[in-house]
């Protein structure tokens, strides 16, 4: 079955999910649950095979995210459940206004048609993703990573079958079979059969879809994300977050890569962040940050020159590169030419300097006095996630439920002409 | 200058705009609309420049929407008025949560940053695309129509001595100099400096966008719109909306192009359509209009045959194609297959066909009992309107000042680590 082919029938599927109200879609959304524990001997064997396959090719760290268990299954159907006790997006009248002339206009919140999502290895990202875009109304077509491809089927057809249990049909999950790069350039450009793409991955997948995308798109992934200790910094607290943003999970993308710190502090203050991240970490056995610094700051501290590409760069590792600033305007320049919008970070007491930031820093979060890790959307209280948008269309930020809708308008009249 | 150089001038200027708050935003708005009166000689003559070089090259009505006159400058400066007086869009709190841990997150409207702007050769389009943009947050790049091209400079150099009189950069306003199709292109491609693009214009412009375009794009245009006259319709009310909505202003987007009927009706209905649209319009001196029918309306009055792609087109003329169907289900079909998106009716009094319309349809506005003229932004009530979006990312329908800007999250903490 080609790419297109899967896309036809998945539209041609949607307008009875359409049709479901919002008790079908759940009741299928735990038949899925049930279903992925019915199947788990076939979902375990899959992964398995995926397992023996990739065991020389990928790293470990690779391996143990393409690992399933029963736990692991279990867990994604607890997301699932999870999901369809959330509250339903579509529907919903975003707003209301009546007009002189007596037209009632709502503007509903209503499902975007087929979405399509493109990821990599983790399978329990299949069923997180398929059940936030069913939630919210839509199709849903898959092209996941080639090392997961027998995982991720297993856990689609087990999708299928809790579909069908609950009487919808099997094609609003669609699994593309093709796991070449063909197949995620044939989802970019199926103009008409995708109404929203979502790829999911590194600066490479991103660079891919701003050359080639013709559907409307969705961009989540890189974070080049800064964190600015200002004069007015409180300096305990600034350690605390930078130990945090940068090292509680380096590989994300919402870890600090890049840290600025004013002039007026730098020679109190990076000495306790190295002692911080350097030489505490060593000394308990946690693996130090290499720090990367610019001229002023190596000036001030040991540690690796920072390169050209040091500033520019998605470590996602314990890496932290360090530049000394003059102003919070400085660092507010410095973050709008480095950064990738994702989230930044400002220490400060200084309620002017945390109005310049937040005012001035174009990111999709701004944070004050806090870690940049929170840019989640659990952490955000939308309930689940899709991804984070680094974009500036449509979604921003973590995209829950409502992110992944759009909405039309229904205008209501008694023979109103023009 | 070329494209990319006016565009990183735009976006050199953009932190001043942002640094300015609502009251001198509006002060700028102010001294434009002055500065289009001051200027108003200037104007003119720089317009009838264009007009001479036009009048044998373009049709009647393009001359007419061409030419500008005090009266028409004194309404573009009365826009820009009404623009400054409508509420600032940007730093509004969209939602807040305070979360269990103390972070408070806000998710706050802000500035796209610089939008672009292709449009026609409707020299007031200049300063309404201008000011909108303004007014949301953005420096904003303009790329006009080369027929226009004389008098939108006078225009834009108007605009700017408004700007530089309240003291805000005059880079905030640009008009590319280049308007050969070279220059659309640029703007399409030019990553990383268009925040936002907005092609106003026909169905090639907006192919050229969706082959063409690498930056965010709202694309706002065609209407194939659809008017389906159910078997439990108001017989008086649909002949009213019919021929307002297909004859009131038929060069618009928002016109009706399609006119479906059920069945059970036809015998009945589609003679009063012929007598009201044909007959009664060419007796009293009015454009008749011209039916373009199925085979089964056909059997029932005289009219053209419809060809295959009479059910495609966007006539924006005196042409109506019509067609006999044999429910609601199959309207709603017919429109999935053919329509743009934009706007369709229903002319019915049975609720549960209204609600089969409304939810099955998947265009921007969708109308029960009235015309699909309404869609518009002053009619919607959002005061101004920088076009009609007929995609779903983003902003769909009409697009006031909220759908020109994007939102980021503002989270304060006191120290929260993940």
């Amino acid at each position: 079955m080609t790419t297109f082919e899967l896309l036809r029938q998945a539209r041609a599927a949607w307008p009875a999910l359409q049709a479901a109200g919002t008790e079908k879609k759940n009741e299928a959304l735990l038949r899925m649950a049930d279903a992925l524990i019915d199947h788990q001997a076939d979902i375990l064997s899959a992964n398995a095979l995926d397992m023996e396959a990739a065991k020389d090719r990928i790293s470990a760290v690779m391996l143990d995210r393409l690992k399933l268990t029963p736990d692991r299954i279990a867990g994604m159907a607890q997301g699932i459940r999870e999901v369809a006790a959330l509250p339903d997006p579509v529907g919903a009248v975003i707003s209301r206004v009546e007009r002189p002339n007596g037209l009632v206009i709502e503007r509903t919140r209503v499902a975007m048609g087929v979405i399509a999502i493109i990821y990599e290895s983790r399978p329990n990202v299949t069923s997180d993703a398929a059940v936030l875009a069913l939630k919210a109304g839509s199709a849903c077509v898959l092209r996941g990573g080639k090392e997961a491809f027998r995982s991720a089927s297993a856990i689609v057809k087990a999708m299928k079958a809790g579909l069908v249990a609950a009487g919808l049909p099997e094609d609003l999950v669609q699994l593309v079979q093709d796991t070449s790069r063909q197949s995620s350039t044939d989802l970019m450009t199926a103009v008409g059969l995708v109404d929203l793409l979502i790829p999911r991955g590194g600066a490479g997948l991103i660079r891919a879809i701003t050359e080639n995308a013709k559907v409307p798109c969705i961009q989540t992934g890189t974070g080049i994300c800064h964190v600015y200790v200002d004069a007015a910094g409180d300096q305990a607290k600034a350690l605390d977050i930078i130990e945090n943003a940068k090292t509680s999970r380096p590989s994300v993308c919402n870890a600090e890569e890049v840290l600025l710190v004013h002039s007026a502090i730098a020679a109190e203050f990076l000495p306790k962040l190295k002692q911080r991240l350097v030489d505490d970490r060593a000394a308990r056995g946690d693996i130090p940050v290499e720090l990367r610094l610019d001229a002023r700051a190596a000036a001030i501290i040991p540690g690796a020159p920072a390169s050209e590409t040091d500033f520019d760069t998605e470590f996602l590792d314990y890496i932290l590169a360090v530049a000394v600033v003059d102003s919070a305007e400085e660092a507010v320049t410095h973050i709008a030419k480095h950064s990738t919008g994702h989230s930044e970070a400002v220490i400060s007491e200084d309620p002017a300097v945390q109005d310049l930031f937040t005012r001035a820093v174009d990111s999709a979060a701004v944070y004050v006095n806090c870690s940049t890790r929170f840019t989640d959307g659990g952490e955000f209280g939308l309930g689940c996630e899709m991804g984070i948008s680094t974009q500036k269309l449509h979604a921003r930020g973590p995209m829950g439920l409502e992110e992944l809708t759009t909405y039309k308008y229904i205008v209501r009249g008694s023979g109103q002409i023009r």
